[in-house]
């Protein structure tokens, strides 16, 4: 959508809050196409999501917003745009095989810049898609080398977000840092049930009749981020464990899927390790 | 939720509008606990449904929002307040004895004031609730005789809704203009797929691998009404015609219950035969 | 289906064992109506139920299937019949309200032969269907003394099976170890997501974005018993702990409903902490 | 799995042919896996499809078997192997990709040998995955050259099923003849709903609230064939067509992904137009 802007904003919540946000946005004959709200009730948070039409003054409305806006709001807005995003990946093609396939056809909503490896068995596939792939094998180097030389390959991309689509090393707090709500991740399981690896295994051994899929903002503890999109699928005693994994993985590129859209089109607020998500 | 009104608003669409109605709301200082709204594309339509918390001078406020409002604008607000409802039904006690519990434990939002059916066979289950129950024999009038008979029966109770909990008879163009847009009819398909009598059998006969159910408002062409809820459930080639009809009870109580949570929370508006919810 | 018995076998896998199992059914003139079948991989064990038509001599083909099958084999026949059930209760009712409307109209394929509960606040609603309700205040008594007059009451009924429909007191070893394998209970969760209490709250806390219901056998450790049937549905933002909870009654009745018709059946197998189901 | 072959079964039911069926096999030392059985109860028809494990005379087991099963008996063994098809498509791409990628990684159960395209918008595409691509133009010939020439193409193939990945040409009855329950489809619409062209513009204009995706197998009747696998999935009033279209490609893959499953590993029977499915 062409001369469209998204404003985000978050601020305590109190009586006119609609009033004097559309009331700027009204005097700037500014065209308001969709508003999405909510108040969070415990911290007693307001939270919107405005899709804006025409040309407008960025800086000026922002001025304008903030003055009439309580003192503590925080407000985005900016041009709706496609992302630039880097993967990351391991041995895993599912999730990234689905990528490609949307990034190619153009149903991504986002630029992807580059896949990086820390196996080399998916850069034949990448490339076949004019996607550069770097592979940074995690056996030469130690953690801090290994993390230092994926986030250089990541850095030379300026991305906006980075996607997990299955990369299987666990990211110290010092990466995560750096790219603060900006990596996304999709864990094999229905979060918070069976945290950290084989979930698949760990799901077997339980007996569950449901498997799932969450897609996650990463944060310092493992599986432990806001949670974006979950989904679940009946599986049953004739489901081994390989049984279990394939069926997952079709759950899986599904919700990573889902939870992309989502953020790449700037309809995500974080607040107190949960989402707000307006779609 | 006391002191709580329901605003709903549908008007031609233009710039402006949420400041003009927030404004209204804002200069009564009157608080907005929800704001959903949506532009219907096709005809510029215009639709939101506002919570508004504190005591409030209902005709002042219609008044001026008329007044800041295009001119073909439709509104409407009153208190929240639970619906006073009659229940009709023939044979089948599974959407009746689900309304029923959730009417004993107040979790239906309505006052269920009486039940009348075509057949005698619920009346005994109604009564164990303390709700009067009316058999009207179809078998013993004509048709409009009939009608006539149960819209006496339902007029002594005032109700703002009429559900049609498994009603098998056809409602006549004229029983049905009585009660504009206040009949809810659930009914035991996937809505437009089989269409009319025995749904059941005729989804067997197509070997279809899901059954469904629909909620809809009723109007004068046959299960054509504005669609509210649908759901869809498994089945395989192990499901003869009753144990497709055993495992769309499940959904169709369900269904219909959704819906019910929906209309008599003044969440639903229909226009062009089709439903906008804000849920 | 009159006439009618369900065989279940358990036993060591070896090559011929259908042969073996159909070979003494058809000398007997007995007619296979249905067999369903499963190797579980890991311990190389073979379950099997066969649903058998026509009058047949229990002991004989007992005695003659134990012959041609392996050592070990654990072996019921028995004929298909409704079970004899109590249902354990504490406040919320809306697991007990759907078992009791289906019991009304007999769709539950057992008798409710009477309900427990630790309140009173759901003995008038029980007995609007005819069914004796026993109140057991947990407050008067110790732990033991408690659970001692549970069991009695209990134990006048010899039932085929305790239904725990919303039970809020954990059961001691003891109580559970006097009805291995015939408690039913329903937990308001995805396990093995939110053990214990307040899951609603804890999903809440988390931000899932789907929250479930989970039907198990009940064994000594504290929701950890072989799973029969889970369901999850959707949720967001929106949804505070009471829509939560509000959403998931929903789905608690539906999921401990498809799990009691499976039970009830004699569909279920339990092996190391997990379920076969042949459904 | 190696050295397994499959055992199709389907022949008037009587007393006693599971033992007659698994007699023969335990006489000739094959190991049954896997038994999955169903007697369709209006014409009395058994079926069954068993996982047989070691070496075994393929003719023998055959005659065998047809001299102790009635003489109407239609039986299929033969090993269990990867089935080569024929991919056709028009523009869309979502089911295409979704394959390429599939058997790229020798997950798909199927050898693609070709891709026919009425278009050659698809032609880069697939030729990234290294498999042929035929552009035979509808526009240049008239309906009855231009499928010889499609069955042309196809039949050097010598293909075991052709797969309509969102083919959008009517096929002939006579195409339809030469490959006898050997075309699978995907229609983007819950069958029997919206049967034809423009389905999602159909669903708009209803106002349904699930839309569906429908993979079978073609007959002579367009969108009539016997049903394998159905989904459905939620849309509401904020969805226009576009967003219904898109919605639906979700689904569209994973329900054709999930019939080819279950159609190359021979697990599908059809009966008067109806799919009998051992999974």
């Amino acid at each position: 959508m062409k001369d469209c802007h998204i404003l985000l904003i978050k601020c305590a919540d109190r009586q006119g809050l609609i009033a004097n946000i559309t009331g700027v946005l009204f005097r700037h004959s500014i065209n308001v196409v969709v508003m999405k709200e909510f108040v969070e009730p415990e911290t007693n948070t307001y939270f919107s999501r405005l899709e804006l039409l025409g040309p407008l003054d960025v800086e000026l409305i922002k001025t304008e917003l903030l003055n009439t806006l309580p003192a503590d709001t925080k407000l985005m807005i900016h041009p709706r745009r496609k992302k630039d995003i880097v993967v990351l990946v391991t041995k895993e093609h599912h999730c990234l095989g689905d990528l490609l396939v949307r990034h190619h056809f153009d149903e991504l909503h986002a630029n992807i810049k580059a896949v990086i490896g820390n196996y080399d068995v998916l850069k034949n596939f990448t490339e076949r898609f004019d996607i550069p792939f770097h592979h940074i094998d995690h056996e030469l180097y130690d953690k801090e080398e290994f993390e230092a030389r994926v986030i250089d390959a990541i850095q030379q991309y300026h991305p906006d977000y980075i996607v997990l689509a299955k990369f299987m090393r666990i990211l110290s707090g010092n990466f995560v840092a750096k790219f603060e709500e900006k990596i996304i991740n999709i864990h094999h399981s229905f979060l918070p049930a069976f945290i950290g690896a084989n979930p698949y295994r760990k799901a077997y051994e339980r007996g569950v009749k449901l498997i799932g899929a969450t897609a996650h903002i990463v944060n310092n503890d493992l599986d432990e981020g806001p949670i974006i999109t979950q989904k679940t699928i009946p599986v049953d005693h004739e489901h081994d464990v390989k049984g279990m994994r394939e069926a997952g993985h079709e759950i899986e590129k599904s919700v990573l899927a889902d939870a992309l859209k989502l953020v790449f089109d700037d309809r995500i607020f974080v607040m107190n390790n949960k989402t707000i998500i307006f779609n």
